[in-house]
């Protein structure tokens, strides 16, 4: 039996001895290499964070301490540790979240995997055990990436003022969240470890952190730079006390009893403190150390499973599921030629810059994209004012973390009529990744924006298009959203009128069916399906989804039914502006809307959770046909 | 004629002699103080900045040169310097707006008052200055409180790591913006104020500054203390250089000379360099320095007008116009009587804590509230972290704030189902403030986040009651609603169906009219001009608008239309809502939504507004008596 396997909860891991930790830390790395390998999931961030788990789980007492992960895909660890280790179906339907998890643990606080929320979540839960008198730890663990985000700094502000109020913070610097870690921030944390203590701790790093470049400035610079080096010599502590933040460290993350040592005196505190954590991304499997780019964030399933680490080439582990190219790659490659030809056009991420697709772009024009670390609000409103300074900048975010930045999209885009393209990935259902990662409600909030414009094609052709016709519109804020996937085979048009594609006709027009982006093919089948029951269906695709274009209550009036199909939520959604449209027009036409209900949707594949949401052709035909319309048709 | 009336643009201001410049910020002041007692409006906030506006403009060349004002209310200096002096009908319909406004003035960038936002903007203009090959300054005025602000640290964190880009903020910190400046910033702030620039800058305001409370430590303390002070004698400027920024000041504010000095210095630094200058809010107006609560930072019309400032008695200044209760004072006594109640209700706001109402509750509950600064994501975080450790937190925000904390209230409130009761001051249509106060997104916003309920009160009773109501909620979030105004006389209810309160009805039941929150005495008014036209209408407060109440379609079968009356965006409000319900439940009933349709509202009164938008009894009657309804009824 495995040390691991003897681990059900954090007590057994307090009941071993010292000298065997190095030996379930290494376990625990097989163990993750090898489950990830089979399920795909998160890697890099876990493998950085073993020892740091064991230590936090061996000084506190989880549940009735809380121990906080921000962002949470680097909660594996802390999952085996508290009483979880199947990890055969992680991020499957009915397997183990890839997040943290009430219903799966006590020991899980935060789900919701935006990141650097932890900080304001352990300040709440501080104020809680002080107002009611409960001396219990919160212990909150957050990257140095997510520290770019400005909640972090609310929070650190409100944290710092509060001297007499117990809360550990564990900053886990791995110079990185999804890619080197931007700013100067970064700077800083370089220079913080230009201290005694990270002397001993380049012993088990140098050579890897040296060659790491830290954004605009090699950390070598930093180690060796005369301009601050002086007086950080005398004040390694920097900006972290000047905010009034005890600050411990840096401490040597790998190192078990280091860590341990630093959470004790972090603990007996009695006030706000900062606990300064060096970690490598990956760490123990070579062939993520070798990526620079992102150190496995992320892998998919590698088949067969390697059985170890060092059987892993670079290469093959390297490898996702070929084929068609995805969404993003479409937009990527669309986007450098866009480049090419628009000197205008500038590109921002937020810490996301290959995985929205735009590296080929940052390749090509290196003098216009910038990527603004895990702050989105920050790429929102910079993008107002390149706008105003004349260029076209294309905002590219996961649709779900624009959510972040919807009061600088009404209040600073919209407002100011700037000419600026969200590029939204990963709208929609997304899956595997849970409830917060999915896309389902870009179109309701972005709906109520004034001016603003919304496209959702349907396929490659139409992405591309779109993107170009949303480029060209310089007086008002345009979205392009589509989904997490390989694109599907392109869907012609039979016609075109107004803005309007019909994708398909029947002998007998009964119904309208209005499909939203990629739920064109799905209409497509329903309209089959309906025609076997001898029900005629027009299907189009609106294209640009908001405004509504004026064709639609046109068609719809020639109709004895209006369905609405998207995979975004009911409420707000391009269903319910299609029926203002309609009451509009005084089109007095049945509409029924087929959307996400509100609800928080479970962990499991895309295709899983539409047909769950009744949003496969079958069900939809089915209830198009169940429902009461105008009694002259549809009989 | 006075040197003011001489100053046309910013030109003229560079023609004075240096000598005549005090003369100059002394009439400003006079002017400032007798035109902003006539319309009423910012006072304090911009009397704090003549001197420092008089320097930029003297410094700089507006327009090419940017200068750009943080949430816009103290751009009055700034307006009288570009060709504005014409103050009669400041913040009024057809006059000037209380905030920089592009269609004014090509001196005015930023039309949003939501605080935080400049910097990004200046990081945005600064990078398309430099794609564009322009080396235009760039110049950010932000006060110490918008630097609590999330979005701030995310901007300074970008700004500081491009070491090339020239871009100058000018920290205009008079240690408060709405209240004291709130946070572990704000001392560090104080210990940057402990310099020998600091010592000179004394001598004007030493008594003033000695006696201004700075949160949880005075700021004597920070002046005189032995801990920090040793190493900041030695490294004055802090965590602005620690994260690579260039630091200049402390500068004495009201110094023109030393200003001018001090920004010339910056702009030929040709990178991104902080000012750091020192003013006093209030600055030249006894009763605002008089007055430790806010300084006079907005004030109604005073009749008479003063004709000096010293004929100003602070207790005449402070009158407001007198009558019934606010909606604000209605919630703020309440929260005192249900805090004697429950032990587990606390309250958090944002920089606000007396305009939210929230002031008596803190002082009966001191250790019950906490006021985060400018950081509503922090704020809703803090809150779910606080409803996670077992008590219920209300977190008081105006509505248009809260758009800010979506993804907050969406992903750690809703996704964890957290007891949190958001109460939302200023919404609908606000009026004089102009488009960015208006809080008429949220129930659209809101509307899409699973399992949150929201109410909309109708009168001061109901107020009360729902507030009671939202707090018995503990498994999810819960929103109360209500205007910037007084409270208008109670509205009685006949009967209450399921959930909903019937307010009239009439013998032949036409139409049915849906009242969200205080539209229900404009829909009773509605009924009555219908009666007189022979339409019978009944007349209901769902009274919870989300979720729509069971009773709502019931209802609506029964009548020939219905009608929803909502002072809220109809894209995504209770209208769309009421239309699913509706089709939900198979009620075939035509329906008509009475909102703001898809815009920005310009500034001018709520009433002037509501007009506008044809939101009037007699406006909302026609329409229905014009739409087409079902044949059998409404002849």
């Amino acid at each position: 039996m495995t040390l691991l396997a003897q681990i059900r909860e954090p007590r057994d891991l307090k009941a071993l001895p010292e000298g065997r930790l190095p030996e379930l830390a290494e376990e625990i790395r097989h163990f993750l290499i090898r489950a990830v390998a089979r399920t795909g999931g998160h890697l890099g961030p876990n493998l950085g964070v073993v020892e740091l788990t064991i230590a936090l789980h061996r000084v506190f007492d989880s549940p009735a301490d809380r121990i906080l992960w921000d962002t949470g895909h680097q909660s594996y660890v802390h999952k085996l540790l508290t009483g979880r280790q199947d990890f055969s179906k992680l991020r499957a339907k009915g397997g183990l979240s890839g997040y943290p998890s009430r219903a799966e643990s006590a020991h899980d606080v935060i789900e919701n995997s935006h990141a650097s929320t932890v900080l304001g979540w352990a300040d709440g839960l501080a104020k809680a055990n002080q107002v009611r008198g409960k001396d219990d730890h919160v212990v909150a663990v957050i990257g140095d990436g997510a520290l770019t985000g400005g909640m972090a700094w609310e929070a650190l502000n409100n944290i710092a003022v509060a001297k007499d109020r117990p809360l550990i913070i564990v900053v886990n610097d791995n110079e990185r969240s999804y890619a080197p870690t931007i700013g100067g921030l970064a700077d800083h944390l370089a220079t913080l470890r230009t201290t005694d203590g990270y002397e001993k701790f380049l012993a088990w790093g140098k050579d890897v952190l040296e060659h790491t470049p830290v954004v605009g400035k090699p950390l070598y610079e930093s180690l060796h730079g005369a301009k601050k080096g002086f007086k950080d010599a005398f004040a390694p502590q920097g900006m972290f006390e000047d905010l009034g933040l005890k600050y411990v460290g840096p401490i040597d993350g790998h190192d078990i009893a280091a860590v341990e040592s630093a959470l004790r005196r972090a603990a007996g505190f009695h006030g706000p403190v900062l606990v300064h954590c060096l970690t490598e991304k990956g760490r123990g499997y070579p062939p993520a150390l070798e990526d620079e780019a992102d150190r496995f964030h992320t892998v998919g399933v590698l088949d067969p499973p390697p059985a170890t680490a060092e059987e892993h080439p670079r290469t093959r582990a390297l490898v996702t599921s070929p084929g068609a190219p995805s969404w993003t790659s479409v937009f990527g490659d669309e986007m450098v030629r866009i480049g090419a030809e628009r000197p205008d056009v500038v590109a921002l991420t937020a810490a996301m810059l290959r995985p929205v697709g735009l590296g080929r772009f940052a390749e090509a024009y290196p003098d216009r994209v910038w990527d603004v670390g895990i702050a989105e609000q920050h790429a929102v409103v910079t993008a107002a004012g390149l706008a105003t300074g004349g260029l076209h900048p294309v905002v590219a975010v996961y649709a779900t973390f624009l959510n972040r930045a919807f009061d600088q999209v009404l209040m600073d885009v919209a407002l100011h009529k700037c000419g600026v393209t969200f590029v939204l990935d990963r709208a929609g259902v997304t899956g595997t990744d849970g409830a917060s990662h999915n896309g389902m409600w870009d179109l309701s909030v972005l709906g109520v924006v004034p001016g603003l414009r919304i496209a959702a094609p349907r396929d490659a052709d139409q992405l591309r298009a779109q993107l170009r016709e949303a480029l060209d519109v310089a007086d008002a804020p345009t979205v392009v959203r589509f989904p997490k996937a390989s694109v599907d085979d392109p869907v012609p048009a039979l016609d075109r009128i107004g803005g309007v594609d019909v994708l398909h006709r029947a002998p007998h027009p009964d119904v309208l069916l209005i499909a939203v982006g990629v739920m064109a093919p799905v209409c497509l089948r329903v309209a089959e399906l309906l025609a076997a029951r001898g029900v005629g269906a027009t299907v189009i695709d609106p294209r640009w989804v908001k405004p509504v274009d004026a064709a639609v209550p046109e068609l719809a009036a020639r109709h004895a039914m209006v369905a609405v199909v998207e995979d975004n939520s009911v409420n707000g959604g391009v269903g319910w502006a299609v029926g203002q449209a309609l009451r509009d027009a005084h089109v007095d036409v049945p509409l029924r809307t087929f959307g996400i209900p509100e609800r928080f949707l479970p962990h499991a594949k895309r295709g899983e959770l539409l047909a769950d949401l009744g949003l496969t052709p079958a069900e939809i035909a089915g209830r198009i046909c169940a429902a009461p319309a105008r009694k002259e048709s549809l009989s």
